[in-house]
């Protein structure tokens, strides 16, 4: 039996003091995916982020309005009322609210009290996203997004899913961190066994953390290896970047090529991932993912085959940090430990950093302890 | 953004602080519906009361007996036992109780020990309803039954039905009290639209609350119309008046008209419902509900009709209440707030009231803080 | 009303503080049950035991590995992975553990590091159990197990079953060691009306609690009369001892013949009874069961009817330990009472024992109080 022993655990526990957890408190001021922009519309859309009832509309020119999802009233769920307009009336007594909610009307009263009414959330729309600040609206400055031109641009070909995840999201953010689990979860879909062996750097600067692993050569699994050409290549390179841009966002970025080509006769195929993940509650999570790939374009069929072969891998990491989440969930806290090995550099210090943005007194205190 | 600020935020939950809500303990000193009578027979009835568990019977003689649905000796549920005579034998060691909830025989002791026993609740039945007590049973007096006759009374017709409803009872009471609720939440069945901005007025006693609300001329919505031979008449009047008369009964009573006839020659049509309620947890409620008119006594359609219009809409009420549970439920405590305007004036003088009886020192020194 | 009165209670709740009920924390150092042999394989097997998650399976050459089922690393289900010989590899980053839960490779390292591991328990495979240590390994002795012989035993017909009891064990100890609710709970199966009205005789040793009971003349229920061939006596004779062995295990033993031969001419059938619970959690329980006849051994007729009636009866009282454990559930521990008759005192000394072998300190200072 080698359970840690009480000094090692104590240690243990020490090390994970400073480290975010499914326990750490959201990060109010940041920009989190709201929802695809698809799903934005007339229809009031009510949806749970960072916790905190959200209801989001359009309003009749197009912009997107997020309010708080309770009459100001008595809390009803104002995404059970009706738009007028850009104004929302509520289902239960008719309080109307306007897109900054501000309550303008109550219909027994015939003038409206003066000073009733809901948060409004500030968004952004860009591309097929939109982007909620949940935090202090005076910092909701729209340059604080993080890049993600290729989201939007022409010479990329886009594919979009989501999940409800079941888990926490630092879980989740540590899990894209660490893609040596692709040998092992992704086993059946895009994972290969020599990929968590493959050589790999790590980058850990002020809020962004990058892994990088060059799998070469390498056969790569159909579902790349069918879409850029490499079907029975057994020298191909599979380059991969890895980056935490903020606690909404993760990218993944790949490029295939042949290893046996001169570097100028190389055709390289590149794919990126969003994995946009917002906090439901602090143990549920949504998870929105934008694939891109900039070859074939205009090919349907590669693009109805890799959304379908991706999406199943995804959900191998649904299911297993839902699995994950019920250890924590059903294990004793005084009997909880992680132990970290070199591989996981960039993940602890992404940990840290959420941590330390929650709980800027209480990180600072554990460490100096 | 028009987020309550904080010094508003601050008055509002003193305010709150006085007003019972789903957190506020229940009062026990009050009769509270157990069952409808014809569900009370020689099969056992379980049902949860005001939090506690409670097996309901009829003895030989027709008498309703209620005992705490327990075994006095390891707490086995008396509702899996079995009727002998007027006597409850419990279902996993045999240990028997007469209607008093004395244990009266131990099968494996050849003499019954003393002392051995369960709670017995006083009940009252009278016409369509079984009221308990769960309070100390030497207050129960009878003479503090909410006034009812019409319940029973011949020259009345009754309908009655039930839900559960998946919401505190404060919330279902404050629904009942603002009936400015009908233009919006019912709006697809018994509300028009000009009844939220009817007048009003209201009255406020010791423990009685009621809001008047006369809507003329109105056109009544077919539930009404109809039945009251008042279709396609555009100057009808709704004559309203909603009655808290105890924390477990609210009645709404109407009177329609043609508004256009002068008094004397006036057909009033007179309908009355009993809103019965008795928490069953903090979250939870039994809802109770006996509907009456006084016209068309012996026109079996119109009973039909009128209880498949009217229970439509009440399941209007049943899931909005639900709703509105869900945002308290979900809600951090700090960040929940209610604003309040002045046609909640009995509803908030109804919530004082309840919180002063179910927690007379707390709600003393809220008051002079 | 016969509701306990004030002083009454105060001295039920102080007797109660000394004995277990579902609050008790388990009790550590013990051998219990972890599964049927039969069903532990080449196949990951998880399994909550004692509040603790474990993994179990064979090893190669046949030897039951239980493992801590959390990777050392991560706390992914180990459960999930997959085994390679005799070692487990986790499904997340494949991090490899040996029998005794050493990690003995971390793929993304060329080097293991060293300290990495989980919990391994001790196990015992004896007959057609697999019993399991989840204590300090230190006091782990295989002396320890409660004498089970004829449960491998050659003249012992046997026949296995289980049931996950939505209840905590301490109730299910206590319904074993009170065999009077076969007359009620056991109406319809094997329980007569007679049964609970026979003498019995009681034996309180340390750790070990016995209740004898002889119904003489009876008749017994189809279920014994049938195998036994004393279908139509009325003068069988039914002698049962009900023991607790341990924490674990709770054996009865019941002897079937005519009491109105001679001894010498009798013909004695006996059955008994292993009935296994391992707590799951405070409020469930994994019930294994092994019955075992010493008569005719090679009628698989007589094996399947028994079975069946056996378990229908079995799953009677795995309903009634839900329904009871509800109660508790529902009820606000300072209203919760238990009182005791003469029958309860081997299930009273038992669960006196369960809580002081749970909490020796708690224990002791109320037994002083």
């Amino acid at each position: 039996m080698t359970l840690p022993n009480a000094p090692t655990l104590a240690a243990l526990k020490h090390a994970a003091a400073g480290m975010a957890n499914r326990d750490t408190p959201f990060i109010f001021d940041e920009w989190y995916v709201a929802a695809f922009a698809d799903d934005v519309s007339r229809t009031l859309l009510p949806r749970r982020l960072l916790g905190k009832r959200v209801v989001l509309y359009r309003s009749e020119s197009g912009q997107v309005v997020a309010l708080s999802d309770r009459c100001a009233h008595r809390a009803y769920p104002l995404s059970l009322g009706s738009l007028e307009g850009d104004t929302l009336v509520c289902g239960y007594h008719g309080f109307r609210f306007d897109t900054q909610g501000n309550c303008i009307e109550v219909p027994s009263a015939s003038k409206c009290p003066k000073g009733i009414g809901v948060a409004s959330y500030p968004v952004i729309e860009k591309g097929p996203l939109v982007w909620i600040w949940m935090g202090d609206p005076a910092l909701a400055d729209p340059a604080k997004l993080p890049e993600q031109e290729w989201l939007g641009a022409a010479d990329w070909k886009h594919s979009q899913g989501g999940f409800q995840l079941q888990s926490n999201y630092v879980s989740m953010h540590e899990n894209l961190l660490d893609l040596t689990h692709l040998s092992y979860l992704h086993a059946k879909t895009f994972g290969t066994p020599d990929y968590a062996r493959a050589a790999f750097r790590s980058e850990v600067g002020d809020g962004y953390f990058a892994l990088y692993r060059d799998v070469v050569p390498t056969t790569l699994p159909p579902v790349w290896a069918e879409p850029t050409g490499l079907v029975g290549c057994d020298t191909a390179a599979r380059i991969v970047k890895s980056e935490f841009k903020s606690p909404a966002f993760h990218q993944v970025n790949v490029n295939f090529y042949d290893s046996q080509l001169p570097e100028s006769q190389r055709q390289v195929s590149r794919i990126r991932t969003a994995h946009l993940l917002t906090p439901e509650t602090q143990s549920s999570c949504h998870y929105f993912i934008v694939h891109g790939r900039d070859f074939a374009l205009r090919d349907d069929a590669v693009t109805a085959f890799m959304h379908e072969q991706l999406f199943k891998a995804f959900q191998e990491d649904v299911d297993g940090m839902a699995a994950l989440e019920q250890v924590w969930e059903t294990t004793d806290a005084d009997e909880m430990y992680e132990m970290s090995v070199a591989a996981d550099g960039p993940s602890v210090a992404m940990r840290r950093y959420l941590k330390a943005r929650a709980e800027p007194v209480a990180s600072l205190v554990r460490v100096s302890a």
